[in-house]
């Protein structure tokens, strides 16, 4: 499959690498497609990976994954183009994290609207799935670095394409758990998990965990 | 041990239930000392369980449990008064839900804030620890309902009363798992989990459900 990924920090090279391993074809995309970390990305996987510009990677993918920082997203989609994206399975890994007031993050959105709402109203014929935002990459990528039934989420209008992120997830990323909230407006409940996400970070002094579910048996 | 309730809802009763058959004395409190479902509250469970104001749970209480609903809580304690809370274990069970909207609920303050440091702000003298507030009553009050090590969280300005608290959700309530999230600005974290629960509620068809924390082994 070929696979464009938006964002060339540890969140694009984790996912991104992932999928060359996998045996997809991926294009690495940035603001300037001639970014340093978009070319060593592309020289460090081998002839499967490329890079280029946002809109290079868009144009390129079968599926778009957007692994930018939450505040450069909805610029990065932009610079992708509505075409590009136009009628795409659209992963939108990121989080509304505001850094500016320092250490924890706020959230730029939230509440009465998400990020993944946000890209979904700004690109009406891209079939947004929000999914992955939950955890840090390591774990986005191969569910089995921790262990037991711990869970994963989609969220997006389109059900099609959350049964195809949820069937990469399963069979690429080895998540055996994804628990489909419903429609795109549910990425705020996956984003504003993210201030606990943070505190808990702190508490069990690693990045390395996530949620399971329990229920009456 | 001497306990007032704010509030008398399912969480009030189902909390004040619970402390009463281990022992404690609980006073209920409302906004009127006559209230009806306070009464019976108190005529249902024996010598144990009085009814009356909430200047006169307050009063009463060696710990103060407030189970009011979100829009009401400050006004609750604000008419229990600062000189009743003053120098008490006072835990925060409420979450800021605004349903003005419809289903599913907002949030009425989030992000920048949270009702649990509002509390604290507002009755400085008070010992506030927030808790609770991300599971259902039943589970609240009896962790073994649900299978396995799900977490429950405290978060608190004042380390002894989170170690107090800590000890009576142990020793009272069965919770195995605790995690201390910090100071009481981390109310954030579990009141922003609402939304998230919310939907999981409708995902899973129940709400006897909790999070397990999963980390590498």
């Amino acid at each position: 499959m070929k696979i464009g990924i938006l964002g060339t920090g540890m969140v694009g090279n984790t996912i991104g690498g992932k999928l060359v391993a996998l045996g997809h074809d991926v294009t690495m995309g940035a603001r300037a497609a001639t970014n340093e970390k978009a070319a060593a990305f592309a020289q460090s996987h081998g002839p499967r990976a490329r890079a280029g510009s946002f809109a290079d990677a868009a144009a390129f993918g079968e599926i778009v994954f957007v692994c930018t920082a939450g505040a450069g997203t909805l610029e990065a989609l932009h610079a992708a183009g509505a075409a590009n994206l136009a009628g795409k399975v659209v992963i939108d890994v990121t989080n509304p994290l505001d850094f500016s007031k320092g250490f924890p993050p706020r959230l730029s959105i939230c509440n009465d609207d998400s990020l993944g709402e946000q890209i979904q109203r700004a690109f009406p014929s891209a079939r947004v799935v929000k999914s992955l935002n939950t955890v840090t990459c390591s774990v986005m990528v191969d569910a089995a670095r921790l262990p037991g039934e711990h869970v994963m989420f989609v969220a997006g209008n389109d059900a099609a394409a959350k049964a195809e992120v949820t069937a990469l997830l399963r069979d690429g990323f080895g998540w055996r758990t994804v628990i489909d909230l419903g429609d795109i407006g549910q990425a705020r409940g996956t984003e504003m998990y993210l201030p606990l996400w943070v505190r808990l970070y702190g508490a069990l002094g690693t990045a390395e965990f996530n949620l399971a579910i329990v229920r009456a048996g």
